[in-house]
C-alpha cells in the first residue's frame, strides 16, 4: 500500500508565522519519509472543495524553508466556515471524495476557533462514513483567544510590533509635545478580546512611560472619565499616548468606531476608534492629536517578528504531523508553559471537542485596577511571547519572502456543485 | 583663552536618525579636543531661547553611542520658526546672548529647510553684530525635499519603512482576497511631494506584485479614472494595493483628506485620504477594504532603519563639526551621490544662502507616464536609500533605545520676555 498524503489548509485571518507551521508540517512531513505528497489546499479549506490542491513537492526545497520567515498566507487562506454536519453534508462529503481521490490520509487545518471546529467535525465525519484520516488542529490566531494552549502563535508577533511601534511613536510625542502634538493613539486589531492592546503595555519599562493609557474592550469606556484622564497625563507628562482597541465600546455594548453618527449622505462615519477618540479630545481640550491605525502592518510584519512566535509555530507544525503519524485525530498540538520564573515551554496536546467555540479572554487580574493599563501578572505572561529578534534575509534593501510556483495536482474528479452564496 | 563650546539643536518633524546626527556632532566634537562643551538645546531651539541648555558631557559615551540607534529627538525638537531679522531681533540678539554666556562657538541646527534658513539668518546676524559664530546646518527631513543634497537623511529609513510596509500588507491581501478583503490602502505621509508615496513602488520585485496604484499629491486626483483603475487592478490580480499620499489633492488643489464633508455638528469629518478613498470604492463596487494610516509609526521606526540612512545622518553630523572647525559658516554638509552604476556616496558642502527656502520636487519622470507608478529612474535613485539594515539591540523582546540625564546647565542671564503666543 502507498504511503498516505497529506493535506494542509490555512484559515481566517494570517498572521506574520503562519508559514512557519506550514514550514514545519511539510518539513516533517518530508523527513518523516511515512507521508507521501503533502498538498495545501489553494485559498485554505476551498482548495480541498474545489479540488485545488497546490503540490508542495513542486516546489525547492530553499522554497519550503523560505515559508518559515513569510508573512502571511503563502497557500492563500479563506473566511469559509463550514457549518454543521446536518447543515453541509454535502461539503464534508466532498471534502472525503477529494480526500480518496489523492490518497489522502492526514488532514492539518491550521487557524482559530471556527477552524478547530471544522477540523473536530470532519473528524468526527470521517469516522463516520468510515474513511481512515488524520484530522489535527494547528493553532494559530493573532487573537490569542484559544484555549488549552498558553499562547497562539502569530499573537507573540503582533505583541512585539505593537509595543514596539508604541515605543517609538511614544519617543516621537515626547520630543515634539512642548510645541505640538500631545496626544497619540495608536488603534489595534484583537476583536472583542484586549490581548493586544494590552501588549502596548509592554512598552512600559520605567515609571511614566507610555502609553499612558489602553483603552480595552473588556473595560466598559465611559466618556467622561476619559477625557479627564487624557487631561491629567497631558497636564504631568506633558503629552498622552493611548492604545485603543478596536474592539473599544461602551457599557451597552456600542462601538466607539462609527459611534459618532452619520455623515450627509446618511452614511456610517468613516474611521475607527482612534480618530473618534482624538476627536473627542480635541473638542474638549484643543489638543492637538495625531493617531495610527496599523490595520493589517501589524499581523503581517515579519521584519520584525517574535522569535519566540516563530519557532512555537514551527514547531507546532512539527508536532501535527508527529500525531498523525501516531495515528491521532480531533486534536491540537498546544504550547504548555513551564512553571518557574525563567521562560520554559513544551509541546502539549489538547482535544479539539474542548478547543472548538471556547473563547480564551484577557483574564481581569491582568488589566490595572484603574482599567487603563496592565498588571505584573500580564507583563510576566506576555514578555517571554516577544522575546527574541528572528530577523528575514534581506536584498536591495527589502526582505526576501518566498515566491511559490504552486503547482496544482492533477483533477481526478468532476467540478462540484457549489452552495449558493452567501 | 578656553576652547569654544557648541550648540545644537533639534528642529521640526522627527525621524528615526536625527539621533544619530546628533551622535556624530557630540562624538566628532569630543574626539577633535578643539571644542569644549556641546550644549544640546531643550526642545530645539527653544532651549537656546530659554537658556535650556542640556549638557551633553554629563551623558556618558555610553548614552551618546546609544543615540545612534534611537529614534525620534533626543533632546526634544519644536515647530518654532523664527521669522525674518528685522521681524525677530530680539530673538536673535537673545540667541546670541545667551550663546556669548555660554562661551558657544558654534551652532548647528539640525532640521528641514526653515531651520537652514534660520541657520543662514542666524550666520548674517552674528556678523552683522560682530559676534563670531560657526553657523551649520545638518540636513534633516523624512519628506527629501531640501536642494543641493542627493537625499535627506530620514527619508531613506521612511522610505524602506514604507516599502517593508506595502510588500508585508499586499501578501497579507493577497492570501485573502478570493474570499475576503480586495482593496488596501495605506496612506503615507510626505506633505505636498510624493517622495515617500513613490517609495511604496520599491515593493514591486517582479511584474505584477503590489502596489497596484501609488496616488501621489503631484498628479491631480480624478475620481473616475481612479475608480476604474482599481476596479481593472480587482479584476486582473484579484485585489488592489494602494499607496497614498497624505498631499493628494484634485486639480483644484483641494486635499482629499476632510473633502468627504462634514458631519452632524458641522465638524469636519474625521479620517485621511485612505479612509476616504476606501468609501468611494465601497461605494462603487461593494469591494470589501481595509486600510492603514502609518501615521508617527513611519517616521519613528528606527527597528527597520536604512543603514544607508543611519550612516548618512551620523557622517552629515561629523561634517558639520568638521565644517566649523575648518572656521566656516552659513553652510550646510551634503550628500553627493557618486557617477556610476554602483552606488557610491560622499560628504559635500552646500551654502545656506541656496539651501533656503528652496522645495525638492519629486521630478516628473520618477513618475510612470500612466500616473500610478514609479519609474526606473525613480527606482535606481531610491534604492541605495533603503539598503542596509542597521538595527538595534534588544532586551526582553524590546529595542534599548538611549535614555537621557538631560542636566541643564547653570543659567547665566535673567529670563527672556517671550513673545506673544502665535
Amino acid at each position: 500500500m502507498p504511503k498516505k498524503n497529506a493535506f494542509y489548509a490555512q484559515s481566517g485571518g494570517v498572521t506574520a508565522v503562519i508559514n512557519a507551521s506550514a514550514c514545519g508540517v511539510i518539513e516533517t512531513a518530508k523527513a518523516s519519509k511515512a507521508i507521501g505528497t503533502v498538498y495545501a489546499g489553494k485559498n485554505g479549506i476551498l482548495g480541498a472543495l474545489n479540488e485545488e490542491l497546490i503540490d508542495t513537492s513542486k516546489e525547492t526545497a530553499a522554497t519550503i524553508r523560505q515559508l518559515r520567515h513569510t508573512p502571511s498566507g503563502a497557500f492563500g487562506s479563506c473566511r469559509y466556515k463550514l457549518k454543521s454536519i446536518d447543515d453541509s453534508r454535502a461539503e464534508y462529503q466532498r471534502l472525503i471524495e477529494v480526500f480518496k481521490a489523492h490518497n489522502i490520509g492526514h488532514f492539518f487545518y491550521n487557524g482559530g476557533g471556527d477552524s478547530q471546529d471544522t477540523t473536530h467535525k470532519l473528524a468526527e465525519f470521517s469516522a463516520e462514513v468510515g474513511y481512515p484520516l488524520n484530522c489535527i488542529g494547528i493553532p494559530k490566531t493573532i487573537d490569542n483567544d484559544l484555549p488549552l494552549t498558553d499562547n497562539c502563535p502569530g499573537f507573540g508577533s503582533v505583541a512585539k510590533y505593537v509595543a514596539i511601534s508604541t515605543k517609538e511613536a511614544a519617543l516621537d510625542i515626547a520630543s515634539m509635545c512642548e510645541s505640538s502634538t500631545k496626544v497619540f493613539i495608536l488603534e489595534v486589531m484583537g476583536r472583542n478580546a484586549g490581548w493586544i492592546a494590552a501588549a502596548g503595555g509592554l512598552a512600559i519599562q520605567e515609571d511614566g512611560d507610555a502609553p499612558h493609557m489602553i483603552i480595552f474592550p473588556e473595560i466598559p469606556f465611559e466618556r467622561e472619565k476619559f477625557l479627564r484622564r487624557v487631561n491629567q497625563n497631558v497636564k504631568k507628562h506633558g503629552y498622552c499616548v493611548i492604545v485603543a482597541s478596536e474592539g473599544a465600546q461602551d457599557a451597552a455594548g456600542q462601538y466607539l468606531s462609527g459611534s459618532t453618527g452619520t455623515d450627509a449622505f446618511g452614511h456610517i462615519q468613516l474611521g475607527g476608534v482612534a480618530p473618534t477618540l482624538a476627536e473627542m479630545i480635541k473638542r474638549k481640550f484643543g489638543y492637538k492629536y495625531h493617531w495610527a491605525m496599523a490595520d493589517y502592518l501589524q499581523r503581517s510584519a515579519r521584519h520584525i517578528a517574535s522569535k519566540t512566535d516563530v519557532e512555537q509555530a514551527y514547531a507546532l507544525g512539527e508536532a501535527a504531523v508527529q500525531f498523525a503519524l501516531a495515528g491521532k485525530t480531533a486534536v491540537m498540538p498546544t504550547i504548555v508553559r513551564g512553571k518557574g520564573k525563567q521562560y520554559r515551554w513544551e509541546i502539549g496536546e489538547a482535544p479539539l471537542a474542548k478547543v472548538a467555540n471556547v473563547e480564551k479572554m484577557l483574564p481581569r487580574h491582568f488589566i490595572s485596577r484603574d482599567g487603563w493599563g496592565i498588571t505584573e501578572a500580564a507583563r510576566s505572561y506576555l514578555t517571554p511571547l516577544i522575546a527574541g529578534e528572528d530577523y528575514p534575509p534581506y536584498k536591495n534593501g527589502l526582505p526576501v519572502y518566498a515566491r511559490l510556483k504552486k503547482v496544482l495536482a492533477e483533477k481526478k474528479l468532476p467540478k462540484r456543485r457549489k452552495r449558493r452564496k452567501r
